[in-house]
């Protein structure tokens, strides 16, 4: 059994999606697998929104994409319209879009940790993140912790 | 000897450049090299054009560039001026352009993986990409092997 | 103690951020560190601005920024006023911005590696990077060694 780490910044659609899918299929082979969400990464773990924490603040939260299906491409994003045509497509030729790679992530038991210091600056709190038990809350060191126990660690 | 993996995914020229000179160096120091590409990274690997699969495949393949020389910059691109001004430079100072730094890299022994799934997803056959003997198509678990075996890990 | 390596490629202030809050992270653990900055990535170290080399030089070295705080933001940066907003946000948050990041990161004796070609090619000169004792400039073996010694390896 191997382990796996990655810390998830962008929050961009397709290189979440590139993700998700080295996060699944290592989490499938039986690997121990570790994904460290950050900055825009943090998008994606956003299930709901909470009040607005005043001033600059609410800015940069509102600004933040709620959930992966508002995430945008990192290039061909045609003001949204990119997004949709790639979950069309995939539809169309059976393969997942990043909601459901998510989902497969959180049946393979893929431990989820969202960075302390971004939500703390984002005004984020844990009930507006996803309620998966696999989630939770952590800092640099934990991610440290992770990555240097792994075999494999990637920057997204 | 040392074992290199690389995700090549974002397809920009500059970052391009960046995950070649690695891969020429440590393929130049006797290390075992293997680069994975995946989304836009596979307009590196474009050497024609077949006929357009229909629908909405046709616009992502059609936007995909074929070949190093279509890259945009990751910034300064200035509507595709940049990477011709870089060139150019490069050109003058001696250094080798991304057209060069893939050939050296065959040349070298470098393994390319094309990333099946994106190919499907772009409709791109096998015949679309380069010739060259060390390019092979494969999956997810074929990186995490790679991966797996390699000293130093990265996603570009 | 393990041993970290980094590149920095992109110049964003966000992703520099990320990159620096690693490397003090580890560093606070008693770890080495090692930075590599290429590509867009030496304007982080940019002190000064030497005699502009003349012709195509010239023009990508003047769009390289000076410094930490001419970075922009990977996105919402709304032609320079978001990382300005970021700045202010981490000044009521207690937050270190990236300058004091870069500060607390030579403190703790991370080293500093800049990228030889990339110098050559913009034009720059040792002189008009940060005077820190633990910056040098190297070619991409340089990165090499340090990578194949790290624990963790990262490209940002």
């Amino acid at each position: 059994m191997a382990a796996l780490s990655m810390i998830v910044f962008s929050g961009d659609y397709d290189r979440s999606m590139a993700a998700f899918t080295i996060a699944n299929g290592a989490a499938g082979e039986g690997d121990k697998v570790s994904m460290f969400f950050t900055f825009w990464g943090l998008a994606l773990l956003r299930a709901g929104n909470g009040p607005g924490p005043g001033g600059l603040q609410s800015l940069f939260k509102l600004m933040l994409p709620i959930g992966p299906d508002r995430l945008r491409l990192s290039r061909l994003n045609f003001l949204g319209l990119g997004p949709i045509m790639l979950r069309r497509l995939l539809g169309r030729k059976g393969g997942r879009d990043l909601s459901a790679l998510i989902g497969m992530a959180i049946e393979r038991g893929v431990n989820f940790v969202a960075c302390r210091a971004s939500m703390e600056l984002l005004g984020l709190s844990r009930e507006e993140l996803l309620p998966a038990a696999h989630l939770r809350v952590g800092d640099v060191h934990e991610f440290l912790r992770a990555a240097k126990e792994a075999d494999i660690c990637l920057f997204i």
